[in-house]
């Protein structure tokens, strides 16, 4: 096990090559691209789903916390400063991890490295969280039952899990983007029945996601010991459409599922 | 309020013209239409999703049962054959309730002409029950929170609710219908976020459904008191292709929600 301090974060690493994930934030030319995204850039308030994430989170205040696929390290900042009392940041890049420790002030957080596809509960020191929290990461993962009977582990009944992924329909098609349909726009959704791998090109050739069902998270979810208290697809909201013009075809199919659940 | 009595099933009617629903089928040719589909000559058996629904029902022994829209009463006569105590039929097309009450003989069946978007608890003489279901009726509604609302009062804690609808996928587009992407069959997806009526032909022309989110389903579900216990995203299984070629497209995208929750 290495481990490792950077700036006034600590990463610390028990990465064994244990994991199936594919690294491909440590690709440079994709970590180059994905920099330069408003949530980015801007973290948080650069992302259009935060308002609706944030209105699904329990107050941060004395919370134990941990976010599964950190990145940057935008929301554990967040978190802290709403008063958590301890944030974990996990993520399987290295080159993001050092980029949050760096801009990391707070002792109340720590990071790691850890493929979760691979994470154990005994991979961290102190296994009870409050509430469990994962952006955009899920669809990279190929056992999800696995993680989620993982998160449920660390979890005491009534603790928090919110998480977002690519919308189902979002990952479905073997090619997608908008296309015409007898002059309208319109997002092609086929194969959408067929869970699995979907290999697209977004800042770097070969990006592997995996398509899943709603149902296939759902029932994931609830099979692993969790009651869900609300599911939001999100698309931008007209107000936001109204606001950047850039998003409007984006009104038609949700990007992103955004989930909020119990440990029961 | 009428009462009739056709053949052994009974027929009570509370028909106030209290609703809003579009009662297609009482029109002739929509219902001469539908009464050619599989689902109306062989009932249950004709239904694809049937075996996925009826893995999502408790046993029917001695419960209770209402079944929100009816139609032609196969689900009714279904659950008394399996033991069910009582059974209540519901639907607002008058000519498919003569049908049901003239193929059912069972006196533990009573069927009622109401309108979903209206009925209150007080138009059901014994307003309890075990399970509430619902197959395919749901996206006709136009106020599904009133209708959630009334189901949760018609069930104990722990009682059953059991639906299908017109997967969301399924409703959205203003021009469904399988189109070419590339060289491959797609299904399009415009105007999910925009909840609201759709109008399309069907059997007749200007067949009104209202298109849900998921989201919209689910969260109108939880906030009516409702545990989510299981999802369905139903299109034909790779069997159902195999042995009827027809369905091949049906698995690009899932025709039907079903949703199995309890009471809280």
């Amino acid at each position: 096990m290495v481990r490792g301090c950077i700036g006034e974060g600590t990463v610390v690493g028990a990465w064994k090559d244990r994991g199936v994930t594919q690294n491909i934030y440590d690709d440079e030319a994709f970590l180059a691209g994905y920099s330069t995204l408003d949530r980015s850039v801007h973290g948080l308030d650069g992302a259009l789903e935060w308002p609706t994430i944030r209105s699904m989170l329990p107050s941060m205040d004395d919370l134990r916390v941990l976010d599964l696929g950190c990145g940057f390290g935008w929301f554990c900042r967040w978190a802290a400063t709403q008063g958590a009392r301890s944030v974990v940041g996990v993520d399987v890049s290295e080159k993001m991890l050092e980029q949050a420790a760096a801009d990391t002030k707070s002792a109340a957080i720590n990071y790691r490295r850890l493929d979760l596809d691979s994470m154990l509960v005994s991979d961290l020191d102190d296994p009870t969280f409050d509430l469990v929290y994962s952006s955009l990461t899920l669809h990279y993962l190929t056992d999800l039952p696995r993680l989620f009977a993982t998160v449920a582990a660390l979890l005491p009944s009534g603790g928090h899990f919110v998480f977002s992924a690519e919308h189902p329909i979002f990952t479905a098609s073997r090619n997608p983007g908008f296309i015409e349909n007898d002059g309208s726009r319109t997002w092609p959704v086929d194969n959408y029945m067929n869970e699995g791998v979907r290999t697209t090109n977004w800042f770097a050739d070969g990006v592997r996601k995996q398509h899943r069902t709603i149902a296939g998270y759902l029932n994931a979810l609830l099979a692993a010991g969790f009651t869900l208290t609300r599911l939001e697809e999100f698309g931008p909201t007209e107000q936001q459409v109204a606001d950047d013009p850039r998003w409007v075809d984006e009104r038609h199919r949700p990007n992103f599922l955004l989930v909020a659940a119990q440990r029961t």
